[in-house]
């Protein structure tokens, strides 16, 4: 069983393939956000590198948000086309869950945090137990600072703040020893994440038609009309 | 400060780039052992999606084994022929100790483990602490099954097993419920892992005339002559 895994929610534009035993390949980019003009390439070369076609998957999965507007419209975009050519189902993954995977190992409360503009976050809350398990406490949400420093209040563990959001509102959540900075190179959106994620929900793989964005908000745009 | 990481000391053919603050991109093929036809061609690509040079680097990092004889071959030939061109240092980085950053946020003993064929294992041993930082507690060696056996049960906190050994060993070691087989995608080798050990040992940056491979012991046929 085998499973296409693409993110372009944030800054980084990834893309991973995953057994149920084995990550078999991986690249991430980290750079400008031109994720429209290397995403084909970068999915073409991994295809042909591990001698793999479209028609060799079983699944596709992809980061449906919450994230940049443009990086979501590429990644559902291209999933879909994929999808629709190949007649694979997509399994949507939520960001935020796909990035608690980068410390599945950790014990506490991991808390992704994407800048959502306008003093709010978006995120959502996570347990681990140095299992290499997430179990999701809290849904997605668009929350202002306030709330949800009250909410994390409420808990007695460690957190780990981690997304593209997290170095930005550091000395807003990090304000006791009992509360981390996860190191810069699992800080950011992995693809192999978005792959492990959606091995954990096959059971939501969906037809593409389905598929949408979970934007969490509208943008600033559609707010102003 | 960047730094490129290179890594076909096992199955895996991996390169990363990073900087203190970031990973910028990462590549892992994990399919079948024809690294030396993909490892330049996956570099090139790496630096003209990034939109660096080599002369943009200031260190260069190399797993240097213990791990497949002609994999280490590979990967230090490689890394010593940018050195001699471009003139960077190389940091010289452990298998087993790169290995253990993959779990880095766990907290226990973690136990790579890469099969030394002959009912040998390479291993070393390193402390996390639910943090991101990993101590080493012992040195690579290759060791009989019984002898790691008896220092593992000196031991009394969760161990975990990776490296490309341990789902073949894992009736011998995975005795208890404290005893864990770490995830798939987190098991084998990680390129950021080699850039992040590297990152930990920039003082051990030396010249590339300097860099040798770290077999642990000699080859079969060596052995024979």
């Amino acid at each position: 069983m085998k499973i296409l895994a693409i993110d372009t929610a944030t800054q980084v534009a990834g893309v991973a393939l995953l057994s149920e035993n084995k990550l078999i390949s991986e690249s991430i980019i980290n750079h400008q956000l031109n994720h429209s003009k290397k995403l084909m390439n970068t999915l073409d070369q991994m295809l042909e590198n591990v001698e793999l076609k479209y028609n060799d998957l079983d699944y596709l999965s992809v980061a449906i948000g919450p994230g940049s507007f443009t990086g979501l419209r590429i990644g559902l975009a291209t999933t879909k086309a994929i999808a629709q050519v190949t007649n694979l189902p997509i399994i949507p993954v939520s960001t935020l869950e796909s990035l608690a995977y980068n410390i599945s190992y950790s014990s506490g409360i991991v808390c992704p945090l994407l800048d959502a503009r306008r003093n709010q976050v978006y995120s959502a809350l996570f347990q681990t137990n140095n299992s290499g398990k997430v179990k999701r406490l809290t849904q997605d949400s668009a929350l202002n600072l306030e709330d949800l420093k009250e909410i994390l209040n409420s808990y007695n563990q460690p957190i780990f703040f981690l997304g593209d959001g997290s170095e930005k509102f550091m000395k807003d959540f990090i304000t006791s020893e009992n509360r981390l900075l996860v190191e810069p190179y699992l800080r950011l959106c992995q693809p192999s994440s978005v792959g492990v994620c959606a091995l954990n929900h096959l059971d939501q793989a969906t037809d593409f038609i389905k598929v949408e964005p979970s934007y969490l908000r509208p943008s600033y745009a559609e707010e102003n009309k």
